[in-house]
């Protein structure tokens, strides 16, 4: 198993490490099962950063919705009476009663809570909330649902449940800008997956950002994209340019042209695609929670959801060219069934990771050269705790 | 939705609020899922207060008994030989096993406890505890079962885990007397459900305390008993004149005489019930578990068992007359079943208003015209909080 | 149920106790249940005393191993290239990854991290690791499997998560001494029961610890060693004379033979039986987990294992001669059979025990004159709380 002396390393060194207990260990157990800190997590990463959590086009028409669970919110996302996509949060200002139950929806004037039937307009304005007259310090405009930040890039939303902050481009821009050259946001829904998974959902993210383990754990995937093809780009950095994003590409050994079962795809390319991106598939991790895995003919987005400290649901999605999906042969089940088989394969050596964590013993691992990415996302996760205060989102 | 500006109200106010975080806002939502907190609450409020767990005729003769769950504890309740009702903690002085297992049974001589042998009498004393003549400072007098204060009322029999304190007519003396002109006492079980709700016990409480909802929840209970008819009678204080029951009545429309599915009924009414109760249902709370729900023609008990936060086991009774219960055609159906509609539509919206108080967003929410009663309760729970210190219920 | 006033006790008084809340009095409830304190009780008592695991002859040649779960660690056992056998943390050093998957295995040259196929061989040695040669501070040799101390004693595994501290020897030896005249090692496995009980492991000691339960419980154990036979020998101490072992023996009343269904067995007596020890069945706690259980022909063991508070995992099992196991008409279900119908006899009277731990008004409860042993083993887990600080196992 041991690699020739010569190997060298396909990830550059990004700075210093001091995120366990001394220099290259990597970080304390405790950070995958402590319940406080999940919850500090969930305040910190998931409720103030930019989630990407849908697709505008599940919201086509004026008064079409859609709710969406963040961590333990429940999000309200509506095409308004202009056009535009709101956020809300799910909870009528009278009791706290969920105001939408259903997953979707379409064509909706108002929402009514269904409790005291208090109604809310399209922007999220109160309109009715019946015998009130007698209170004092009450008016309606103060009471609408509660905003949340909403933006789209790539066809995708985006909600940011912290009031204020920066915008999706000042995080992202700098991401986004890597593939503003594709039209993302023609693409469309081939297929979906969800899956529960027994590991915290920062050993996901470190699966996800080496391919140390391919050889190991995927022949199927370092068949096509043998691990030491490919290089990093970016990587997760909080002080100079601070950067949520991180990722790199690796490339088809051979003459194969996409992560299929197979490694051919007679697919038409996403509009775009050079002669060298249809050689890559390129891998970023979006902080916190969203894996973006954009193939020379499809594109896969992992989102993860953290349920509990030892427990994630991770939702995988594909997307394709209209032109594919319009073909009367379509069937995306040649990239879905690979992607299910090293999805499943990951899960079990994240779950195997997750149980040492609670070692007397565990004082910390090392870092391969192979796990630059790994370390700079350790790194970065174990500065963002306590950057920040506690938030107190809606002052009203 | 919005009611006509001169719809007034059918609730007097009462008193100044506090509660939440500024005046007139609910209580804070970690109220409703802090485990702490409802440990306290059990300690405080559940442990300290007359609870209503049964009913006298169940406990016909001597040696007839019941065991019962009060939060953690399991209650035994046993006819003793003078032919009163005595209530102790099912746990034996030796080593703290359960002394009784089963539900309810007639005609014990002793209790035996099944780990080591030891037994009490009817009325609670050690009467046999093999080998421990070599232990100092051991009576058999100072090991009897620890008691708990039991007292009946209405035919109901109701335990105080507290030692000392106020009587049950001390604390619901003035609720009693609205009552005492009808023969509760000889009312009989007619059917009794059991509801598992997803939802803090006081969530279920504040539910029972108004009918605001009830127009867009309660079709068929609207239709029988509009939710502006009737009026309050009391509500929760713990200042002046501290009062530890709530309530008022409903009126109904038409001619309707009972709430059962059609609106009427052929059951001779209550003995005692003038013109204007066979108008009326009368509900009331009493603190803090018990739901009174006095038909012309039945009454309904709720009891709200709470095992964790954000979860409540509902009982809920349906007592009738004799003569009624006497009919060879005694049906009970049309009753329970409408109350079955309405409660399980009580739970599905407390389920769904439990679920915000965990939101980042809640920061209180305000009270209606119609729901004095929810902030007078609510004003009274958090004025309970830390009232009182800790317990310590037993120095032997 | 009072025995004659002369009945006199069987167990010699230990010392004075003052482990509850005032002398003579079984310990506060809240030991049995409080979750911090099991976390300090894995830390202070499974991770730091030695621990029967296994046995020797499971691991017969070169590269046989096995996995076994001790407290949240998984632990890995292996006959090394020498013929010893060795323990280490089943935790791969490179990102804490379980190792082995499987319960047991034969003939393993080395050990293959399922995720990153780092490599160890049998003496713990990392002897693989791909792609590390740009990392500072870093050489196999200080990256082997975390060892764990193993000894052996009558064919058992005995392991001790702690690096330093006494020898088994220096533990147990008094006891060893007591059965060393048996060739226990040649005893081998006839059968094995595992069961799930909701009581804390302490509640489950003190009932191996006392047979004052066994005339109510136990009518079949009773019958043929009555609940008064037999006497102690030795008890749980801490201060002079550190003592990590306690028990004593019964004796069969009439002509019985064994602990079987009828009483009598026609298998061979275990070589050294004495006229004596052929009347009588040893009844040790070795603490804090193992219950051992010798009778003429068959050693019983049972190791409690707690997963939370109140649930503890029992593993019982069943040892013979070879030349029991032999006979083509050995069966061992008269034993066996007896002792699952007198464990569960146990189970159901300690969870019945574990309950009423929590109540309010549990203030601790009395000893008898038969339970000299409990008191002895309450008043030493108490002793122990807080005698040493928290451990750091692994410094590297």
């Amino acid at each position: 198993m041991v690699p020739p002396a010569d190997a060298g390393t396909s990830f550059r060194p990004v700075g210093a490490v001091t995120t366990g207990a001394s220099p290259n260990r990597t970080p304390d157990g405790h950070i995958y099962w402590d319940a406080d800190l999940l919850e500090s997590e969930l305040d910190q990463f998931f409720y103030r950063n930019w989630l990407c959590v849908g697709r505008a086009e599940e919201l086509a028409k004026t008064g079409d919705y859609q709710t969406r669970k963040v961590g333990r919110e429940s999000v309200l996302l509506v095409r308004d009476s202009s056009g535009g996509v709101r956020g809300f949060y799910n909870l009528c200002r009278h009791r706290g009663t969920r105001v939408v139950l259903e997953d979707s929806g379409q064509g909706a004037k108002s929402f009514i809570c269904p409790y005291h039937a208090w109604s809310y307009d399209l922007e999220g304005r109160l309109i009715g909330a019946p015998h009130m007259r007698g209170q004092t310090d009450f008016a309606r405009k103060d009471y609408g649902l509660h905003p949340i930040r909403v933006d789209t890039w790539g066809g995708f939303l985006w909600v940011n449940l912290e009031p204020r902050g920066p915008s999706l481009q000042e995080e992202l821009g700098p991401f986004f800008q890597r593939f503003d050259r594709f039209p993302l946001s023609t693409l469309r829904l081939g297929g979906r997956q969800v899956y529960e998974v027994d590991a915290n959902w920062k050993i996901i993210v470190e699966n996800f950002s080496e391919c140390y383990h391919c050889a190991p754990v995927h022949p199927s995937l370092n068949r096509l994209t043998p691990y030491l093809s490919g290089d990093n780009d970016a990587s997760f950095q909080q002080k100079t340019g601070r950067s949520l994003f991180s990722g790199g590409f690796m490339e088809f050994a051979q003459d194969f042209q996409s992560m299929t079962r197979s490694g051919y795809t007679t697919r038409p390319r996403i509009t775009g695609m050079t002669a060298e991106d249809k050689k890559r598939v390129y891998y970023y991790v979006l902080f916190p929670n969203t894996f973006f895995s954009l193939h020379p003919d499809y594109l896969m987005i992992h989102h993860g959801w953290p349920t509990s400290p030892s427990h994630t649901r991770v939702e995988n999605e594909f997307y394709f060219t209209p032109e594919a999906i319009a073909r009367p042969d379509f069937d995306p089940s040649d990239a879905i069934g690979l992607w299910d088989e090293i999805n499943r394969q990951d899960w079990t050596v994240c779950e195997l990771a997750q149980e040492g964590m609670r070692s007397r013993a565990w004082n910390g691992g090392r870092y391969s050269d192979q796990e630059e990415l790994v370390r700079d996302f350790d790194e970065f996760v174990v500065g963002e705790y306590g950057r920040r205060g506690p938030s107190s989102p809606h002052s009203q």
